[in-house]
């Protein structure tokens, strides 16, 4: 298997996206370019778009996963898009398909992708300071099984960075 | 529509069900078929198998929804057992079916469904005590956006008349 | 485990349902009740509807599994509704639930859960003359790993005590 | 929008391949990688795994959308896999994310993608002589509504470039 590594960046929708966050993902995905992973987001607005905007500019790849079944939903910033069709429960296809995830703000939908990443000990780094989730659960578990620590750091270049060093693949 | 409520029973799996929990579980299934409401369940252990118990105790209706393609795979208190093949996914499916949730302990997959009810602003009332996610998010929102209010009784008895109380239905 | 057989039934969705299948599907409702089956649906029109009215006036118990995430979307012959949110990939949760399958008419989404229920060796058997896929297949595998052949039958009557007949369940 | 056009290739899995599927999988690959689209597959063994191969020897991108939760389980032909742990219910999610498609033989899992294309009205071209539904539903719509024809072409260099020659994309 000679494939890239894949991160996957969760956050804030575009319903209820702050600057910050907006920012930061911007930083997230610029930064994962230029490691030369592949971006992997749910393929719509907020983080995921600002994010898939950041690679772009870096030169990198990104896929797109969204829950429609039509491709032409998606931002407009994938090399690839993957039209699921099962709704939100696509969020478990973003999350397995991740070697890392990085968290930024975020609310419900990310909930859910954080915690099925957890459930199959995912490495996981929250760029503190972006609110939502990302804060909310910092250098926690998110259950009594204690399967995987939701590590932090406090930038963007230091959480793709660590989240990178995290990966299975060579 | 003359469909009786769905009740979704959500919570511990086997692998880290307390005595607590199980036996709030019991008597949260007893109470929903005293209700005449159907329970829904995951169809596993844990929670979900002593909720089924208990409703089957009580005389009424269990419906598990499994995450496996194989419907062998349920517990034995069910009276009808969907079987997904979706894998985890189908915690989008358990909560979509619900009319109301009770949550009673419970890991990151509860924590799914629970985000994932929240999201449609399905009502749920978690039973006090009862640890897990049950206890750690009484009387807040999930996310910023406060679609729904977790609720919190400390009895299964409470438990299950406030949620049924909830319900859109007639 | 005591819980009672589950027959689905597929066919023509109300977009193209003809009055033949649409009667044939009624009749095959009514007696899947006669027999103390559960019958399982999409939850939509056409033939889901006609047979779930058929079980409905024989006294029996209906799950419509549907699409869409929201439970008010299906016809309203059910006594219980598993809203999937996941599209029509749904087409695997019915074939999945079933202990045999019946088919009436039916386009390119019966064929999908038809094709299905052929994965895992489930029984199908199709009543003769209702056109499209049940007249289509009749007889014959679908692959040329010949899994299981798709019997058929000429009446509603005969299609369901083959169908129950051939369940594993005892 | 800048992305490429995604050709998906659909077929015979491991357990039933026959060589000359296989080999004119291969050359299908190569040409969607001449034409600068992007290979999108089911990530597993036989047809998947061929035009893979050849789609990385003509220096292309290539796409697995694999049913597990688990990268590791995809053939090692891959540039980026998507684990979606949904099982075959994946078949929904490769078709739907397919601007053209290619058929070559193929069993009921085939039928499942062939038809969930068919349904979106994506154009879908069968490589003839290569068996299984490739030749089975040659110049035919899957059902009586006829959204779409499945067309034939008698090579695989025909095939790919009436396929791409038919996309939606500019």
């Amino acid at each position: 298997m000679t494939r890239k590594k894949q991160v996957l960046v969760i956050g804030f929708g575009k319903d209820h996206c702050t600057e910050v966050a907006y920012d930061a993902a911007y930083q997230v995905g610029l930064e994962i370019a230029k490691h030369g992973a592949i971006l992997i987001t749910g393929g719509l607005g907020g983080v995921m778009e600002a994010a898939s905007r950041g690679a772009k500019d870096g030169g990198g790849f990104v896929i797109g996963i969204i829950p429609q079944d039509d491709k032409e939903m998606s931002n407009t910033y994938c090399d690839a898009v993957i039209a699921t069709g099962i709704g939100f429960a696509r969020d478990f296809v973003t999350a397995y398909s991740a070697d890392a995830v990085i968290v930024i703000g975020g609310g419900a939908g990310t909930l859910i992708e954080l915690s099925a990443a957890y459930q199959r000990k995912t490495p996981i780094v929250a760029v503190k300071g972006t609110g939502g989730v990302a804060d909310r659960f910092v250098d926690e578990y998110i259950d009594d099984r204690e399967l995987e620590k939701i590590l932090s750091e406090d930038s963007p270049e230091k959480a793709v960075s660590r989240a990178i060093s995290l990966t299975n693949l060579e």
